[in-house]
């Protein structure tokens, strides 16, 4: 892949880029952003090795990428002319497209008809299936899901289950990540984009995300949307839990943050909305919080401890920043409460 | 209007034909079921009085309807090719078309193109605005809302709000009903079908239609969908919840109903649903249930006053059968908590 990410190359931007350095660095032959290059991934992350930076397509092309990447754009996820005309070059230089954005390239009739012309594929990773149907409420029947829930958007439930479906991998489990949004599904090349299908099946996509998931997996790791907590978003968090039917949550959460990001909503004290998780669907199943996974990525390391060990005795849960400190107590408490 | 409910136009079926006869007799110029004409409306449905029920649209056509209406079709929500047939038919006689299915006519491409040779609108009420956004957080800031929850679908949410809409109006109280399914929709001619709305717009979808409904009313009477114990729409309805903010809710339960229809979850005592529904989104509001609304159209008189008996003991909350015994006790209750 060549990642296109530019003047947003950095440890807190560029969301999508940074995940999949992070989590397919092999996958990833150079990132594109004028404003860091000439760089190395290292140095602008500090990790991801001599992963290249460089400034346009051009000097990305020598690195042999096959697909140009559109993360997440910072401008609302419209297709800005600069994208555009980055889009046109990537196909006629044969690269597939993959389009995290809002706007599909597919619909896109000059691009599309390019795109046919080279050979190309064009995955808009946002467009769910067009043949979802409503949840039947059996969940996933072939093994236990493990939900990734959140105090708000953006506290860290893709790479809180990316890190405990590679913590259980080491451990011998085998397990499924379940990518609900278009990071995710870039990293593991499938998904449904949950927040993007009809209200309506909302249940039906989330039951056959796992569903697909779930063959030879002793365990799914669904990654969750938005937080029961989120006036706009907790129709898709409350649907995706009453649709895939998890056996635990891991409870994802940034210590700094204290009320939902644009909203006035306070986020509760981390026992209370461990108690309204677990009482989230309480007429379907009650649901038990099993771990926490902070991300303290704004502390530096002896605050971030010290917040670990806070959650950990105000829930009497285990607790972890999976990025910082790793995944094991919570690992260990999803197998210990699955017994697998 | 001219109603289309071919071969079922009863009590218990076309929902849609029969609220509309219900709720908006004096639109209504004729029914066409061809397996009940010729009759009246009063003697297939027991009220409605001397409306006719034809047996096709020309023998419709001189009562004057100016707009044909699609009701559900029972064949999920697909056109079939009668239909299809009667469209094409009432367009040529110059009618406006009111399309409540899943398949929208104006992306019929014959169809769109014959309603503009002819001059008449084609409505399909089930297709949401495309300018939604997500909620803000607000609810709706005008005045109060009144949401009308269900222990399941089709346990008479629509028809309860319609009640208590009725009765507060009644009461000299200004009220103002928000349709967000199909049928309240043509019965009030606005609204948003929410279940069609993409997931990440229900909050907001449903804020847009309390503010719309708000302007010069003292209340708010928001139509719910599904259910939180529905494995298939409970994200609509927590997501609905969550966006309308709603200061009370009016539970709706259909006595003889022990279980979520065509799912295994089995509905809890009133009292305990009652609960779930009062801490469904804690995080953000709690939100009383104010007063219950029975569906006991499968029981006969006797059983349905010791059915509204029992849910008042066992909740301690006002009990009615909004169409058999009137709403009273419960629009008292509302206007006793919001002090209207």
């Amino acid at each position: 892949m060549a990642i296109l990410a530019d003047g947003c190359f950095s440890p807190l931007g560029a969301k999508t880029a940074v995940c999949l350095v992070r989590y397919a660095p092999g996958e990833v032959a150079a990132v594109i952003d004028a404003s860091r290059a000439p760089a190395t991934v290292q140095e602008v992350l500090g990790f991801g090795g001599a992963i290249p930076v460089v400034a346009s397509l051009n000097e990305a092309l020598p690195y042999r990428p096959n697909t140009f990447v559109l993360g997440t754009a910072p401008r609302g996820g419209k297709l800005a002319d600069a994208d555009r005309t980055a889009v046109v070059e990537a196909i006629r230089r044969g690269l597939h497209v993959m389009n995290g954005m809002h706007e599909f390239l597919n619909d896109d009739d000059e691009i599309a008809a390019l795109a046919r012309r080279s050979g190309v594929v064009l995955w808009d990773v946002r467009r769910p299936p067009d043949d979802l149907v409503v949840a039947s409420g059996e969940g996933c029947p072939l093994c236990p899901v493990v939900f990734t829930a959140g105090s708000d958007c953006n506290t860290g439930k893709m790479t809180a289950g990316m890190e405990i479906h590679l913590g259980r991998l080491r451990g011998g489990v085998r397990s499924a990540f379940a990518a609900s949004g278009q990071t995710g599904i870039m990293i593991t090349g499938g998904g449904i984009p949950v927040d993007r299908v009809v209200a309506d099946f909302i249940g039906g996509a989330t039951e056959r995300l796992v569903r697909e998931a779930a063959p030879g997996a002793d365990v799914v790791i669904l990654e969750g949307q938005g937080s029961i907590i989120h006036p706009g978003y907790a129709g898709i968090t409350f649907g995706m839990i009453a649709g895939a039917l998890p056996l635990v949550y891991v409870l994802c959460h940034q210590p700094t943050r204290r009320a939902i990001r644009n909203y006035g909503v306070e986020i509760p004290a981390l026992a209370e909305l461990v108690g309204l998780y677990e009482r989230a669907i309480d007429g379907i199943r009650r649901i038990p919080v099993v771990g926490i996974a902070l991300n303290t990525y704004d502390l530096d390391d002896g605050a971030a401890r010290r917040a670990v060990e806070s959650a950990q005795r105000a829930t009497s849960l285990p607790a972890v920043d999976p990025v910082r400190f790793g995944s094991d107590s919570v690992v260990r408490a999803i197998r210990e409460f699955l017994s697998i």
